[in-house]
């Protein structure tokens, strides 16, 4: 492991995530599944997300309509909140989603639009 | 069928993947997919591509990253093209197919990695 | 739009979905994802559910294997609901379903199955 | 292995998708793959395709519409022949892959519709 | 249907899955899903996972994976229970779900470690 | 980047898919792919590939499952190769396919097949 990509990481993992729940996520993991959130901080959030090359708000964006064609809801309801810390508007959102009923499907896109109004009705200011 | 949006949609179409590609496409339409050309240039074009919430740029990134996750090598090459015309430099491909090995697996960035190399071989200027 | 397209596609839909679903659908849509009920009433139904080259019977027919390998349990459930009032029979269903089975896997299969269990068990008359 | 359900199974499938097809792939068949021709032929055709609760008319379009939604060429052709051979219309074909389109996106219904005129151009008579 | 390949699906499943749990299945099919359950005990369980050429616990093994990437929880909870029943260590499937993180994806992976744990959660002893 | 990571990602990769596979890609790799080159041996093979509480052939095994239903065929022909290397016979190749006939369909075991024999008609000895 880098030590000094994981830290990077675990920073932009918590920006993005959420520091409380990035916090319980890791406060959660047991020898079973420490390794693989390991992999996560490091891989997934230190080598790609941290990259400067992209802004985090277009990252966001790419994500939604990557785990909209995924069929993750858990993933997606996630990176909704995500993308709304990043700064991507509710009308942004609507857009990504109205391109993946064309891409994806017209069922990606009824389930996507379904779990975006249930994280707009859950969060206090969105 | 609502003929603005349908010029509108092939005004962009053009735009996007380029005239000849588009005149080639629909002088070649015959009896059998003319209906699916015309629903192609109407709602993929007219009524998604054209909407001015989100800039072009931004729906060719969305279109790379679904497109990978999709796995439709014949698509993903033309708007890699299209990417290219929309201002998305090979630096923001490397990093939307980098993000796509993340959320994806490394087999579709494999792929999408190979084709963009393919396009950028052809290309007189990229 | 072109609203004769529109209308008639509220029209199929309503046939097929169920009156009220369709009705609530359309009463709780707000500024989010009001333009995407507006496309997918325009260009799902009254471009393509409403040609009339293949009766309703079969396309829900199609509906439910597509809808089986996309893995989209609620979709699957509309679709179910939507077929029955097409005239699909339970028979043709299992048929459909088991075909499922050997083109997209016994996974995909054994969940239409539970889901069709769960749409014969609620409804009135099946 | 059941002979009766083997038995009737090849029939079918010769039927389907051509005898001098289905010869070739049998007489082909070494050790190696010879254990997934027996299974293919015995339950994918006789314990599945032989049923008679569906016409096979109405399995090849459900199987157009599956094995477009599972993006696997080689077998998209071989069920268009094998469609055309049942009695499904072009007209019907240009249909699901418009439907296809609606469902699982634009991408899956352009392969489609070129795969499908690639077998009408090589079909003396289709 | 071969009755003796029949009866060694059934034993091998009820291995696997559990034997309540497969009664269970049995007793609740009716009309509807009944010749479902027979082709799953037959062609899954009695030809394919009765073969001998691999052990149970390596066709374990292969279905976390395959499940996993399929996207399927109902099944890949059962399965997980079953790979437990065939000696696959909780060690070797986090280093399954760990290649699945790297191969199909993050959300694969997170999806696949909550499920797992909530098997690991709701056994008795595992 | 952990360089003592990369350097035995660099070695089990080699020792997988080939010394000259390997070397070409990376003598082949620009600017554009360089990055992710990097990240694929490093986490890919380095992170995951070189964790030792599976074996090789075991890894290989979970692979040719999962890329199976991936669709990729170009990352499976070069995982059969490896999966021969990491001593996985031919006769387990054949079991892992019929495996995935059930669960991910026979389209995906159809083209699992033929791409496994093309691999052996080109190996000097498999």
């Amino acid at each position: 492991m880098d030590q000094k990509t994981y830290d990077k990481g675990l920073e932009v993992r918590k920006a993005v995530l959420g520091k409380e729940h990035v916090e319980n996520s890791l406060r959660s993991a047991d020898e079973f599944n420490k390794p693989f959130q390991d992999l996560l901080t490091e891989y997934c959030w230190g080598s790609v997300w941290a990259r400067e090359q992209l802004p985090r708000k277009i990252r966001s964006m790419l994500n939604l309509a990557m785990i909209g064609v995924l069929n993750r809801p858990h993933e997606l309801k996630l990176h909704i909140r995500g993308a709304l810390r990043n700064g991507v508007t509710k009308d942004e959102i609507r857009e990504i989603f109205m391109q993946l009923a064309i891409y994806a499907g017209v069922p990606a896109a009824v389930d996507s639009f379904r779990i975006a109004r249930e994280v707009f009705a859950e969060a206090p200011k969105a």
